[in-house]
């Protein structure tokens, strides 16, 4: 379980490279929900996402001699990007191992940032024999999207420096899928801000987390239904004994309520954000009770949209 | 015509009032023009375009006992909402001239802001017939949106934030309709980097500017025909004049270039910007040989945006 310290060290790692994203603020969302809401805007971070906050973190924790058999994942979205940038950026060489129904925009945006893809059938047991072998031949260091305690470590640098800016908040809330994002901001916030409530918001379609910490063990998605697209992955055992500790509560929503959440923050903060990440306000607004009267930090995870499809009406 | 140390004035004013708005760079944008482009980011400015900054600069540079008999002007758009805005932060009257046909949530929103709407038949006489009704009745001033030198003033503090935040530039670039934007910014560019260029992004579907700059006279639209909504008023006479001795240059852009402008800026700047306003981008995407290797200042004026009806494909 990455530590307080070892965010810190995370966040004095990827500095060189990683923007230090704004907090946004607005008047007339916190008249509507009656909190005080900081956005942290991942949206603006590199490769458009929280994302490489921890693969840059992970990639450079690496020893010089690890370093140098190279990095491999399986992803085929803000992950495969992230694990890309950061590798070229440590001038190594990073493997991507993409299912073969990937859209041709993201393979085309991982294999210029210098990655190299190997193409698989697309379930789950293809996913780890390619990687598997990708590992055997080449000695890379496998860097899993969120079961990794340096990329949880990564993740977390987002609400360290949220707090920094901010001071003290009440709340935390960001949205969960495997559970990286949430696991590490969960540490760096209880933390740094002792009592302070962590939350996790989760699509109704793909509502494993919801359903894991009510019965207290890890549980699977059986069928994923979900506008959502970066949060249809199941909760890492490791990701839930963080969050357990945490006390972390689950709050779902629906794909209308994070639609409509989404043309709220495109409306009033001016800003592009993705279906996932519109989950966390739609969670406040739908639990207003919850929030009210509260200093809120929300994380919006990404930006990367598909305009070619997204539709308000 | 405004000075620089107007737009000094002016800056000090608003300052309790107006956001500072961020300037956002781009690695990926910057590669692809060849240029280094600092985006100044006015929709993120309150009422979300950069009309607050002049209207703000308009309501508190009245004397007491001229504020004290309100302000009054005609516009269906963003001056609208800014001159209410403006008007309620001081407290006194604010009353807005609008056409029937203005759609609802524009009414609205003017409306919630506090300030008072007198409809008019949809033609440019009974707009000037119900605004001088109003004055006369409530000895109010008409603060013109963009033919006024407070407002031009209060627009060009934009640029003069810009510089003092990234330095030197050898070109500026707004959108232009009526010139107060464009003229207010010149004034201060002009006079913080003597010698850089003045450009004006136009629609070609109402190109009034780029016609009266080569008749060397105020020309009209006969007809209008663009996507650019807030970009169909003619060039004032005043706004004329001094972007003339500015040597301003004028690039005309078409609607289809506009918008993949537009959805540029989003995909990649993750921020939401209106038509009107991705015009720049879509001029400097279009000549970019005229912008190569320059550090070019680049207002991004507003971002409200009508998502019920934007389409991208």
């Amino acid at each position: 379980m990455p530590t307080l310290n070892d965010i810190w060290c995370a966040a004095e790692r990827i500095a060189p490279f990683a923007h230090k994203t704004p907090v946004l603020t607005s008047r007339s969302l916190n008249a509507d929900s009656g909190a005080e809401l900081y956005f942290k805007c991942e949206n603006f971070q590199r490769i458009g996402a929280f994302k490489f906050r921890g693969a840059c973190n992970a990639v450079f924790a690496l020893s010089e001699s690890d370093a140098a058999r190279g990095v491999a994942t399986h992803s085929s979205g803000n992950h495969a990007a992230a694990l890309a940038l950061a590798g070229a950026l440590r001038g190594i060489a990073a493997t991507v191992v993409m299912p073969e129904s990937t859209v041709r925009v993201k393979v085309d945006s991982v294999r210029r940032l210098g990655a190299k893809i190997v193409f698989c059938a697309d379930n789950h047991t293809a996913r780890i024999d390619a990687l598997n072998r990708v590992v055997a031949q080449t000695g890379a260091t496998f860097i899993h999207p969120f079961e990794n305690e340096q990329v949880m470590a990564g993740q977390g640098t987002a609400a360290l420096e949220l707090i920094r800016e901010v001071g003290r908040i009440d709340v935390f809330i960001a949205p969960i899928s495997g559970g990286g994002l949430l696991a590490g901001n969960a540490v760096a916030v209880s933390g740094m801000c002792p009592g302070a409530e962590i939350i996790g918001a989760e699509p109704e379609g793909a509502d494993d987390a919801a359903r894991s910490f009510a019965a207290d063990r890890p549980l699977k998605n059986a069928a994923v239904n979900t506008i959502s697209d970066g949060l249809r992955a199941d909760i890492g055992q490791l990701n839930f004994d963080i969050l357990r500790r945490c006390s972390v509560r689950i709050l779902t929503v629906n794909d209308a309520e994070t639609i409509a959440a989404l043309r709220i923050v495109m409306e009033r903060l001016k800003i592009v954000i993705e279906p996932s990440c519109a989950t966390v306000l739609a969670a406040i607004l739908k639990y207003k009770h919850h929030f009210a009267g509260r200093r809120v930090g929300v994380l919006l995870s990404g930006g990367n949209v598909d305009f070619e499809t997204l539709r308000f009406s």
